[in-house]
């Protein structure tokens, strides 16, 4: 689990409710057609926006960018070099019990695509055509996120000019006007919040994601063509340093 | 029909209608003079923006992009496996006959030129011309909603300018100032919807359906090319699924 | 005459008198010194920011812009089959009597090029050359015309604030406050008008005009290379119909 | 002396000034803290930006392009002229005397390289390296003042806020509340005037300036190579007129 | 230490307890909740865009960067030209006791690739190659400072909208409206310090650093790949001479 994005959600949010309870009750900041005015416009106009498929896929791609942490690097060369070890003791064709074992569906599929004896440049070729898949659903879901954070606060602004228009034009109770005020003024709380604590965090993430993960792709295509060739370990150890930063390096056991 | 569109448009109004009915008629928030403010407002300068042939051409171009829905790409291969399976029993001459069937204008100026016994390399050409006109109007018709999403706010404010001025000049009876006050922000409100439930929505369903439309159409080509060489249909199939990301693939029937 | 720049331009300000006079004279908008603030402002600013000589030039192109039309690609391609016709059966000599006719600086400029006998890549590089420099022109007026939409609103704010600060220095007659606040709001909406109003759709219009000449330039010096190589004119006419859009070339008389 | 950024800048200013007159002392207009608030505050934290080596050049290269006007090309052209005839005349040598008399360095320098009989490819390598530099210079001091135009309405507002914080928290006396609030204004008011009426359009300008530059350079390298391998000087005149828009080109003398 | 950053710093933070303390205690601008809304909202969200090594990573060089200071780009071709001579007159091997003085890690580096006898090419692949690595720390970096330049004056919003909501739902007495208001704007007034007086600043220091780095990266590499080669130091000294400014060329001793 991403521990960073659900610790810093929650903990933007608790602090919201804190800043909310030192002066009144939380109730004042709940209204339920404030939240369906904000909430609903926002999906309403996403969903005018893109595609079903896009919107069920940034639901998937998020959830795994948010709840599953990625093996860094160094992890991903050990396990690497481990098949590696197997291919030169045992031949390719011992990789495939171990096959069992992997989750990542992209790992697997370019390790059987060695044991089945394609060639390099076909192994480089469909591992990065995959590749470019994942990277632009990573690509559509920032983008739905940015979209998001552009509609929310328009409709907060929206749903505060409905409340302000209803308040000025019945101005009799001169006592009530406070009131309405402040629940004109929820919908452009309620925007701001989904725009900065939910919106703009998770896009700045999964571009994130997106880039750790086209490097351990790279890390992976790179190596498995090198198991395929039959390079040796150690020599393979050292080419994939070289996409670690420096002081990165050292966390790799020799 | 693009129900997505419709659904998010019908959607996010009838939000809007509902917010306003809960605190007051709808009346409230119609004024002729301001509707026809911001909506002719937007509507004179995005004329002088752009030439009359843009804009019926958006029309045009908008309208389809809601009303039809694409055919998938899965969809596109089996038809393109069905001509290649046609054109390899009875020759590229028995696909005149089923071209009449034929809607999408594109796909059939392209088998036109396979009949018609044109190079591949031309054949290429020409499709690739006539496509990027089509990605240009995509384009021109996304900017022309982006220059809408501009104007419609700014004329909302202008309008509201309009009307505090006004108001402020003659407050003599203090009581209608709330009127006042309420009407002139009417302008800006109708400017906010008229930008983020309607203009900016579809500029990115604009540019959507342009990258759709793309990709159908590379993969056109891609099989209209294919079938005049006369390929076997079941590689043509195989490379046709290139296009496709991988959880799509196994959508198109073996 | 570009009739849609014009009556955009006619429409809005039309409307924009209109709503003001539905609730009050048009005198109160109309207010000398703001005009001259923002006016003046506005002017003096883009004076720094430019050369006078690119501003002699916006106004030269600008009003070429709006009052001439271009003429239509076909048009330009049947002028082009025109001399054609002429240079194939009397000579490209012939060609000189007729250039007499020609309004178009940059057409003439080729077609004398070629009766000079300069070769094919001769004519090419001056006539484009020639083509960089007004597209140069074009691109610089854009630019000033949104470094004016920029600076206007920024003296309208800056306009309201002097108004702001003088009323509320001085609020001892309460009922002056209305006044003096519409009065400074005035610079604001002169602000917004002018740069919604006149200079971003200009702008846009300067670019899109840039764009038409870019595509008429391009087929005009295709054409004179063609004229100059001798080619049939009714294969001079199939090579330029490639640069119009499909739905446009059924316009050219066969 | 570049008379229009002069005259642009003591325009806009007279303006203001104008405009506060006509309702009110200037002194209303000027409060030292708030000059200094926000003046301070923009230079803090536009030397926290920077290095005091940038902020150095910035005031040199930005007095140097206000006060001195840069040649015409057709100048530069007229002395490249000059300096061709004497060098085929009485040989490379006898230029040396007549480089007392240059004031630009860029042009001593480049002519005092082909005494030295450096080869052609050698004095354009090394110029054009000169020229990067300076070229560097200009995008940095505009970009220096695209940073001062953000930080001082920046400070403009912050001032505003600390204004109105202060006026809110006593309110005891009604009366005053008016004059706290217009002073609390003045740094939005000082803040929009520095970036509106000095920063962005001396941005404006130094960009502009730098392209001239870069076109003068250009012209000068071509020139003096030219020169080195003693071309025709009428032959030199018609290539370096290729730098120019055609309309300028008549006013090189022949 | 880059004083300039230091001073700018404090120098901006002393005149904003002057302009408060010129009207009102300090006490009246320090708001326990609305620091630990502004300063621990922002924190949190900027938690959730990144990850904890890259949070640890902008501590350590946004720390590097303002205690200390680059050497000059004169003193790095002092450094190389004193190694230079003592490879050519005691021979590669002798440089290693000299290694032990330097603090430089990425120079020390470069050095012993060439006492370990590495080629040309590869010592310029490996330094590169760490350079870039640097380079990436850098850019992150500055992306973080301005990602805290958007969420503090976002959280600083959000904060005054608490506020304001608290303050219109509990009118009741009148008289505390005004001081309400001051502690609703104090979030803003936080946010917009922390993002202009510290994020936006650090972000322009940062940038200017990583462009100052790669200048001597760069240097250093050519002087290395020159000192491996054995070429006099004097020629090393011009060479090296062409990465300054003219105008900083003479501040190297001959």
């Amino acid at each position: 689990m991403d521990f960073m994005t659900v610790i810093g959600l929650v903990g933007a949010l608790a602090l919201l409710v804190w800043a909310i309870l030192l002066g009144a009750p939380l109730s004042l900041f709940y209204d339920m057609p404030s939240v369906v005015m904000v909430g609903g416009g926002t999906a309403f106009v996403t969903m005018m926006s893109y595609r079903p498929s896009d919107i069920k896929a940034l639901a998937k791609i998020g959830l795994r960018a948010i709840l599953f942490k990625l093996p860094t690097p160094q992890q991903e060369i050990e396990r690497i070099i481990v098949y590696a070890n197997l291919a030169r003791k045992e031949g390719l064709l011992a990789l495939e019990a171990k096959l069992q074992e992997v989750d990542d569906k992209f790992f697997a599929k370019g390790i059987q695509l060695v044991i089945d004896g394609f060639s390099a440049d076909t192994v480089r070729d469909i591992m990065d055509l995959e590749h470019s898949f994942q990277q632009q659903r990573h690509a559509q879901g920032k983008k739905m996120m940015e979209t998001i954070a552009t509609f929310a606060p328009a409709f907060g602004m929206i749903g505060t000019l409905v409340g302000l228009v209803q308040m000025l034009a019945n101005m009799s109770d001169p006592s009530s006007i406070g009131a309405g005020m402040a629940v004109a003024l929820l919908t452009t709380f309620y925007g701001a919040v989904i725009a900065n604590v939910i919106a703009l965090p998770l896009a700045a993430k999964l571009d994130l994601r997106a880039k750790e993960e086209a490097l351990l792709r790279n890390l992976m295509v790179e190596g498995i063509v090198a198991i395929q060739s039959g390079e040796k370990p150690q020599l393979i150890k050292e080419k994939l340093k070289g996409f670690l930063p420096p002081s990165a390096r050292e966390g790799v056991a020799a």
